[in-house]
C-alpha cells in the first residue's frame, strides 16, 4: 500500500514551500488534494487568507523529485497518508491541530510499527541532575518493556530520554524541527547518528531545512500525536514541554507529569500542569506510565471485540458504577464515600449512568437497574474501604 | 449558650471510661443521651457488642466532677455539643466517623472561632529538611493570612507547622492523643507550653490520659474535621498522615498534598495520595492552599444568600457549563477541547447538567437550554484556549 508517485511529489513540494500547520494550506489540501493544491499555488490562486504570492515565488524553485532524490541519497524517505508506513495515530491531527501532510523519515524502523507502543518523554533543556536521571531511567524502563521513546533531540530531558532508550537497545524516535539530515543542536551529532542508525529521525521539514523558533512549537504536536501519552519530566512554567502536553491532552493522549521539589523552578511547570489540567496524571516510575498508556491499549483492544456498555464508560464513571449498591439504594454522599470520590464527580457520573439506563434514582436514593446489574462485571468486588470496621482505624 | 452541668459531667465520665470512637458507645449516646448512657453503663445494661463489664468496672472509679475540677485547676475546660464554643464543624462527624462526645480544651482562644478558618498541616515524624521547611513556611503563610494551623504536636512536620504559626504570632491548635495536660512527645514540652499559652491544646482524652498507639489514629479524624482542608507535606506510604487525609476527604474537606522528589520515600505518600484520590489537589505554596479552602468558604457563604442552580454545581460541572456553546451546539469532544478536560468527565458533567435542565442534546450535539442561558453568569467568558488562532502555537 503506497501513494502514487505524483501525489508523493506534490506533498514533497508542499512541505518545501509552506510551513507545516498553516491552517489555510492544510484546509485547502483537505479540500482539493495535494496535486491540485500545488497547481493552485503555481498559478497564484487565492488560498484562504494566505500570502499566496510568497508561496508562488517559492514554488518556482521547489522540486519534489529533487527533494525525494536527496532524501534517497541520505537513506531517508517521505511517508505519506495512504502509505503502509503511515501511522494511523497521525490521522488524529484534525483541523484544529493541523493535518500532517507527510513526514520525512530516516532510520531502519517502520514508523507505523514503532508508534504502535510509543510514549513521549519531554522537558526542559536546562534540566537538573534530578530531571536527567528520571528521564534516562524512564527511557530505559520503557525501552525494556518494548515501548518506543519519542522526544525532540534537544538538550536536557529530551537527550536523556533518547539515551536511556538507546542504552537499553530500545527504539527511539527523534522528531525534529529541521530537515532529517540536520543534526540540531550540533553538539548532539553523535546522538542524532545513533538515533538515525537504530531508531528514527522524523520531520515535516524538507532535507536541509534549518530549525526555526516557531518550528519547535509546531513540531510538538507531532511528538504528542505519535505517542500514546506524553510524560513531562521537568519544565519551567510556560515551556515548550507544556505545549506538547496540551497537544497530547487535546488529542486524547495521556498527559503525565513527574513531580519534584517545590523549591525547583524546573519542576514548577510539572506541578502547574498537575494543578491546571485535571486529566494530568502524576507519575513517578515506568510502571505508572505504562499503567496509563497500557490502559489505553487495553481499551482500544476491548472495543474491537464485543462491546459492552461498561467498556465505554471510562474509568471514573466505571468506578462509580462499582460503588452503586446492587440490590439496595444509597444517596450520592454514601456512594461517594464508597467510591472515594467527591460528591460532585459522583453526581455527574451517576447522571451519565442514568442516561445509559444503568442506574436510576428514587428520590435522592440511587440504585441499579436490571440492565446495570447485568452490565456489572461478575468479578467486581465492592471497594474494600466500605467494609472496614467502623470506629477503629 | 451552654449545656447543663449534669450533661457535662456525664460526658466527662464517658470520655474517662470509654475510648473515643467506639461505634457502640457513640451510637448508644446518640440514642439515649449521655446521662442515660452513663446510667446504663453503671448498671451493666447491654450496649451493642461492647464488653460492658469492663466499662462498668471503670465507671466505679470515674468521676466527672473530679475531671472537671482537675481541668479547671489546669486552666482547661470541657467543650460539649450545645456549648457556644462547640465548633459546628465537629458535627460533620457522623456515625461513620464516630461522633466526638466532647473535647477537653486548654488555651486562651475560642475553639469555635479559631476553627472558622483553619487548615491542618500533617506529615511524617521522620521529616527531611525539605519537608520541615515547607511545613514551617506554610505555617507562617497561613498564620499571616489569619488562618489557624491545626496539627498533632508530633515530631517532624507537625511541630514545624505549629512553630511556623507561632513564629508569625498566629493561632495554632494541637490535637492530642493524650490528656490536654500531657506534653507528648516529652521533648516538645516547650512547644506544648507555647501552644497552650497562645493557641489551643485539645483532646478527647481526660486529663492525665497517656498517649496510646490506637489513640493517634482516632485523633486524626478530629484534625481533619476541625479544618477546612488538610495538607499532607511529607508522608511515607501507609502513614498516619494519609489516614488524616482520608478522613478529610470523607468529611468533604479539601485534601491537599505537597509533591517532592520522586527519589524521596517521604514524598512517596504524597504522590500516592495524588495518584489514588482524584480529589487530592497538589499544592506548592500558601496561596494555593487558600485557593482551595477559600473557595469552600466562598461556597458556604454563597449558598446562604440567594441560591442559584449554578452555585450548587461544583467546579467541574460548572467548568463544563462554561464550555457549552450558548447559541450553537457542539459534540462532547469539542466541548472537552474547550474545557480542557477528558471526554469522560465532560460527558458525565453534561448528563448532570441535562438532569438539571441546563443543557440538552440533539443527537450527539449539546447546547444550552433557555434555563441554562439564564443561569450562565453574565460575566463569564469562554475559555481563552478556544479562541487561540489555530495552527500556530
Amino acid at each position: 500500500m503506497s501513494v502514487p508517485d505524483d501525489e508523493r511529489i506534490a506533498r514533497a513540494v508542499l512541505l518545501r514551500v509552506t510551513e507545516p500547520a498553516v491552517p489555510g494550506v492544510v484546509h485547502h489540501v483537505r479540500s482539493v488534494g495535494p496535486q491540485q493544491a500545488v497547481e493552485d499555488i503555481r498559478r497564484g490562486a487565492p488560498i484562504g487568507r494566505i500570502d499566496v504570492e510568497a508561496l508562488t515565488l517559492r514554488v518556482l524553485d521547489a522540486s519534489g523529485e529533487r527533494d525525494l532524490e536527496a532524501a534517497d541519497r541520505l537513506g531517508a524517505r517521505l511517508v505519506c497518508p495512504g502509505d503502509e508506513e503511515w501511522p494511523p495515530a497521525l490521522s488524529d491531527l484534525d483541523h484544529h491541530h493541523a493535518d500532517c501532510l507527510g513526514l520525512w523519515v530516516r532510520g531502519p524502523l517502520s514508523l507505523r510499527e514503532s508508534c504502535e507502543q510509543a510514549v513521549a518523554i519531554v522537558g526542559t533543556r536546562a534540566a537538573t541532575d534530578y530531571g536527567l536521571t528520571i528521564a534516562a531511567d524512564l527511557g530505559v524502563g520503557l525501552a525494556e518493556r518494548g515501548w518506543t521513546v519519542v522526544s525532540g533531540l534537544a538538550f536536557g530531558i529530551d537527550a536523556a530520554a533518547h539515551r536511556g532508550a538507546l542504552a537499553a537497545d530500545g527504539a527511539t524516535i527523534a522528531v525534529l524541527a529541521c530537515g532529517v539530515d540536520v543534526a540540531y543542536p550540533r553538539a548532539h551529532r553523535p546522538l542524532y547518528d545513533q538515533v538515525a542508525a537504530t531508531g528514527l529521525a522524523v520531520s515535516e521539514h524538507p532535507p536541509g531545512a534549518a530549525p526555526q523558533r516557531a518550528r519547535f512549537l509546531v513540531r510538538n504536536r507531532l511528538i504528542a500525536a505519535l505517542s500514546a501519552g506524553t510524560v513531562v519530566v521537568e519544565a519551567a512554567p510556560r515551556s515548550g514541554a507544556r505545549s506538547t502536553a496540551r497537544h497530547a491532552g487535546e488529542l486524547f493522549r495521556q498527559v503525565m507529569a513527574v513531580p519534584g521539589p517545590i523549591t525547583s523552578t524546573l519542576s514548577a511547570g510539572c506541578h502547574q500542569l498537575l494543578r491546571d489540567r485535571p486529566d494530568t496524571v502524576l507519575v513517578t516510575k515506568t510502571d505508572e506510565v505504562l499503567e496509563q498508556v497500557g490502559a489505553l491499549g487495553e481499551f482500544a483492544e476491548r472495543v474491537s471485540g464485543p462491546v459492552r456498555r461498561r467498556d465505554l464508560l471510562g474509568p471514573t464513571v466505571s468506578r462509580v458504577l462499582d460503588a452503586v449498591p446492587v440490590m439496595k439504594r444509597a444517596p450520592v454522599s454514601r456512594i461517594a464515600l464508597t467510591a472515594g470520590m467527591t460528591v460532585d464527580a459522583v453526581a455527574a457520573a451517576l447522571a451519565a449512568l442514568a442516561v445509559q439506563g444503568l442506574v436510576e434514582a428514587e428520590g435522592d436514593q440511587w440504585g441499579m437497574t436490571t440492565l446495570g446489574r447485568r452490565e456489572r462485571r461478575a468479578d467486581s468486588t465492592p471497594d474494600a474501604g466500605a467494609e472496614l470496621p467502623l470506629g477503629w482505624w
